[in-house]
């Protein structure tokens, strides 16, 4: 077994791509994934599973349909299965993504905002 | 919907008490849980599923019957299904723990350690 711990800023600072999240562990079939965020990105929604957002740094705003939830690092929120949504962030923001294995960034949406699927660092 | 962030820190402050995890949010079937520890906990196992320790604050050890991993903060570690494991901290140390709902602290253990389970914060 390897006793190494993972260190979520060493690994922050291995890529530079935006909307590209990167898996940084498993636990059973979820992944924890990190993602470095600015600007806008698609509305699309989760049929089948939540999803919680865990902001590192900066700032991130989730947009629903009928709200909206500010996100400042060192907060988290879950996004409820099937609810559209649109992450935002005016500066920067580095994110952790928890959600089960195989889930696609843009979701049910696609198109070209569409990030290759389990990139592990 | 309650577009509220979960804000860990503020959770933090809700609650003295140490080795005895306060949830703060659900995915699907999972919890998310914050728990202070310090000094030695008992040797369990989780046999039908891994655990996250994500380290807020402080400094954890988590021994193994063959090793140990040191986390700070901003590390984390996810302990495979099945493997005896035995967290220990020198001093108060802030952890997030992540699982499946129901978990026990002790495991397989039990025991006078063995916290109340689902208390939300």
């Amino acid at each position: 077994m390897d006793y190494k711990a993972i260190d979520i800023q060493q690994k922050l600072g291995l890529f530079d791509e935006q909307w590209s999240p990167r898996v940084i562990a498993e636990m059973n079939d979820y992944q924890f994934k990190l993602v470095k965020l600015e600007g806008d990105f698609v509305w699309h929604d989760h049929p089948d599973t939540d999803e919680v957002f865990l902001v590192i740094k900066g700032n991130l705003r989730i947009d629903f349909r009928n709200g909206a939830v500010d996100l400042a690092a060192g907060e988290m929120f879950v996004v409820p299965k099937g609810v559209e949504h649109k992450p935002f962030a005016e500066r920067e923001a580095e994110v952790m993504l928890i959600e089960p294995r195989g889930v696609v960034n843009t979701g049910n949406a696609g198109g070209e905002r569409t990030a290759e699927n389990d990139v592990w660092i």
